[in-house]
């Protein structure tokens, strides 16, 4: 019996993770979608078909448009949380660990880990004058995101004001983004590079510059 | 004959005046609505019970949507280049006519001159992902305003790069802007006025901020 037991656990498992990995899969091509097309774009039929698995299984997972639309903003901070706030995280608080989160920021950007660029820029747009759940949770993430730039910026000793400081860092970020998204501009994250510098410097963390 | 064919025009001069104010008046409330909600949430119908015009009077001045939303791109265009470009044209090329015109931008958005804040960035985002002429007419003007920033940063001898300079004081003015249409930061407007300033003292031209 227990050894049967064991076995009907193993099934399970196994049936529980291939179904984790449809899961997956289906959310990483809904946000790359969601990042060219807006969270609109998405149906549970393009997706099956694009997938190759039944519509009727998209829809096992999902319910209904507006929990693929959430659960596929949560997935797409899942990735952005692992590809720019993580690696920054080798470093100990302070400007080392500011200039990787911004560097993060903008290959995650340039590399286009969502072919559309930044998932929270193409969807922000979107939601802002559609209240109801979707907008909360995107507005969340962006908060969030500059809750966390703010905190990182306010790490460093000598910065007097990490308000403006962390306003100013994320705009370069921001632009960098919009500007090669709408204008193909292929200068744009150099230009953001060389602004980030500059501003970091002026503001009071220059030694560290220096010695590099 | 003569005095027939002159009130004959002034027949026709007041029904073409007429038509042109309905058309204003369409296009004004179009690029506010578009502003909030897209300008795919633009509709003939809509238009035309909100003004109280007929649907058929709607559709004689646009005749499709798409030139709806064109007429919409090109009338929100002629509004901000009168409320942001030409109040600057006043001072002579140099770094009192770029204060004014950066000032004058803050302005157009804090105010909401349209309700949803800058008519373009409202609209960019919704077609950069659906090519055809919308689209192009609107990056067309999102080019043309970079230009003309970094033309007025050019005309200031004492600027080293106009294109970087350009480049960040744009995106100071679109950060503003977003974080107070997506996070309802009151603070964003003042966060940008101080990086503005701060940048152009940087940039070398602090002598005339030290006058005044």
């Amino acid at each position: 019996m227990v050894k049967g037991a064991s076995v009907e656990v193993v099934k399970v498992d196994g049936r529980v993770e291939r179904g984790e990995q449809t899961r997956r899969q289906i959310l990483r091509r809904a946000a790359e979608i969601a990042s060219v097309e807006g969270l609109e774009g998405l149906s549970i039929g393009r997706l099956a078909t694009e997938l190759e698995v039944s519509k009727s299984g998209v829809f096992a997972h999902f319910g209904s448009k507006e929990e693929l639309q959430l659960s596929t903003v949560r997935a797409a901070a899942a990735i952005f949380v692992r590809q720019v706030v993580e690696p920054a995280l080798v470093e100990p608080p302070g400007r080392a660990r500011l200039e990787l989160l911004l560097d993060g920021w903008l290959a995650y950007s340039e590399n286009r880990t969502f072919p559309g660029g930044c998932f929270f820029y193409a969807v922000q747009a979107e939601f802002d004058a559609r209240p109801g759940r979707v907008r909360d949770s995107i507005a969340g993430f962006g908060r969030e995101w500059n809750s966390y730039v703010r905190e990182t910026v306010a790490a460093i000793p000598e910065v007097a004001d990490p308000d403006q400081l962390a306003f100013e860092l994320v705009a370069f970020l921001e632009m960098a983004n919009a500007q090669s998204v709408l204008h193909d501009d292929p200068h744009a994250y150099e230009r953001a590079r060389v602004a980030v510098r500059n501003r970091l410097a002026q503001a009071g963390t220059a030694a560290s510059t220096a010695l590099r």
